[in-house]
This record gives C-alpha cells, structure tokens and sequence, in this order.
C-alpha cells in the first residue's frame, strides 16, 4: 500500500561518483533543487571507473583526451563561479574513493546521506584530500557526529560490498555511460546540466497523472 | 581604425558541422540569441571528421558508443521540444557535407550565411534528405535565390577547398574537440548546452572594458 499514488513519480534517481567532477557540481544543488518541488532523492551511488572500463576506456575521458581535459577545468571554474560553488582543482583526477562509495552505498536510506555526500565531494573538490584514504573516511564521519568505526565496518562488510558492485552492474545494465546520470520515471538524463530538466520531468509526470 | 572599440569583444565564434546533431541546436537559436544581445557571430564552419581522427576517434562518438547514441536521440528530442525546435532523426548519421560545408565557408561574411546555414541544417535534420548530395545543395542554393551554379563552382576552387581544410586545421589547433563550440574573447565554450553562457561572457567583457 502506497499511501500516497504520486509519490514514486516525484522521485529522481541520482547516480553519481565521488570522484566525478560534474557529479559534484549536482551533489551541491540537487538538495534544495528537489525539496523546493517536493521531489525525494534516490541515492545510487555507483563506479563510474568499472562502467568506463566496461565502454572499452581505461579512464575518464577527461584523462584519455588531453583537448576535452583541459577544457573541463575551464568549464568547471565557471560553472563554480555561476552556482556560487566552490572549487580547488584536485591534484589527483579522478579519485577512487572505494571506501566513501561503500558508505554511501551503506547509508543511500539513512537521514545523513546527503550531509555525507556533500562531505566527501567537498573533501575532493574544495580540500584537495586524499578521499581514498581510510584516516579522511573516519575523519570525515567523525566530523558529522557518525559511529566512524562501526559504519566503517559495516561499509566493508561482504554483503555491502556486493551491494555496490550490484549497483554498478546496474549502472550498465541501465545504459548509463557517465555520471552524474538522473532517471525519473524511467527516463535517463545525462549530466549535471541536464538536473533542472530531470526535476521538471517530475512536474510533467505528475501533470499527466 | 575601429569605429566601435567594443566591436571585437561583442563577437561570437559559432564553430559548427552541418552533420552535427547538437550544432543544430545551436543553429536554429543563435541568431536571435545573439541579436538580442547585440552580438555578431563570426561564422566558422569547419569538418568535424577530420578533427575526431586527429583525437583518435573514427566517427562520432554517439557512433562509436552505443550506450551513448542511444541517449542522444533522446535527449535531442526532449531538448528540441523545450526549444520549440521541429526534429526528425536523420535516416543516416553523421551526414557528410563537404559541398554545403564549402558553400558555408564561401559565404561566412556574407548576408544569406544564416539563410543558408538553416536551411541546409533543415534538409538534414528536419526533412532528412541527403545534404551531401550536390542536387539537394543546388535546390537549397535555387530556394534562398541565390546563383546556385556560380556559388557551386566558386565553393569548389582549390582557394575555397583549402579555406575549409585551414579553417579544420585551426580548430585542432585551438583545442577544439566537438561541435557546437564558441570562443568568446579568447575564451572556449563546447556544446549547445554553453551558448547562453558564452553570450553571458560577451556581457562580461563588455562591463570589464
């Protein structure tokens, strides 16, 4: 019993990638984006790396192709400066943060999934900080008044680490090719500025209803 | 001696390819984005072929991964629905034009540049016909009232075939890897989804100066 009929329309599934820099962009927007349309996230974190490598790439192709790399740091400064976001260039791209995505993973139900989240990109994108690392993980759920130990634990668990895996098996499965990627109802959209279409589409679904 | 000091900066560079589906997005907005803004688009068709070789691609990508190709047709048309912008999928993809690419070349700082450069990306992406083929761009040249055997003959001299292959070689050379793309100032902008911005960026030089 769904107690309300709209609800899994109002939706909007995120798939992102810590290390993904336009994922990062929507990570800071897509919170109050969707509560001011009465939208709930669907969190779906996932690895972009196995779904690139899966596409017949080794890398990001922002690594692979020095022209497109160059240029998306150019882009991602301004898009920075228009959403008022902040941005450091990390030293290292992409970042694996296998750890910070079995959190995730771990968490995509619990009330502090967006805080995490916000937390780790900004680690990435803002403090240039090593998010693989398993001293920046306890650091990091420390700083949010988590049980560092415990989810850490829980994080690793054979179970959760299946999950992640199960989800990125997904990912493909769904013909995502990049992150972040938006699904409501069924449609995907592509990329961070693709997110304000993805929530209207909530709005036109429901119209339709 | 420049009349209007703010002439230069108040200038777009709309790099595009008649087979290039998100250029024709572009195409069918810029020039009443730009009017309205007061801004003169320097019109810069260059063979988007060549440069995807240079990158190590042998086509399109939105051929070459099909995860991909199947998303763009989508996005294509939710995008072309928002803009209002009539849309059919285009029988064969990417479409070589090198003659209507030369005619493009031929006529960039003349008044029927725009007249022509829709009307061609109509024939391919609205009425799906062969715009590769010199009959469809003798039609197109007879329907705008223009000399079409003249322009035809003029577009094929060796002077206005090697305009086209310097103005390729310069887009490499600018680190441009896609189409549409904008420069501003000095300043790269990819993709249709940047045309706004980089309108936004004439602005900003403008308020600089």
């Amino acid at each position: 019993m769904n107690d309300d009929p709209g609800s899994t329309a109002r939706a909007i599934e995120f798939w992102f990638d810590f290390g993904s820099n336009y994922s990062y962009l929507s990570m800071m927007r897509i919170e109050a984006l969707a509560a001011a349309r009465n939208v709930k996230i669907v969190w779906r974190p996932f690895l972009l790396g196995p779904v690139f490598r899966q596409l017949g790439f080794e890398n990001s192709p922002f690594v692979l192709q020095k022209e497109k790399g160059a240029y998306v740091w150019k882009d991602m400064e301004r898009q920075c400066g228009k959403y008022g976001i902040a941005l450091t260039r990390p030293s290292t791209f992409p970042r694996a943060a296998l750890l910070a995505m079995r959190v995730a993973v771990l968490g995509a139900n619990e009330p502090w999934i967006g805080d995490w989240c916000r937390k780790i990109m900004q680690l990435n994108f803002v403090d240039d900080r090593e998010i693989g690392s398993i001293d920046v993980v306890r650091d990091a759920l420390d700083s949010l008044g988590l049980p560092a130990q415990n989810l850490i634990d829980a994080a690793q668990s054979d179970a959760n680490k299946l999950s992640l895996r199960e989800q990125t098996e997904q990912a493909v499965n769904k013909g995502i090719f990049g992150a972040p990627t938006f699904f409501v109802g069924g449609e995907m959209f592509w990329g961070n500025d693709r997110l304000e279409d993805a929530l209207d589409y909530c709005d036109a679904i429901a119209a339709r209803q």
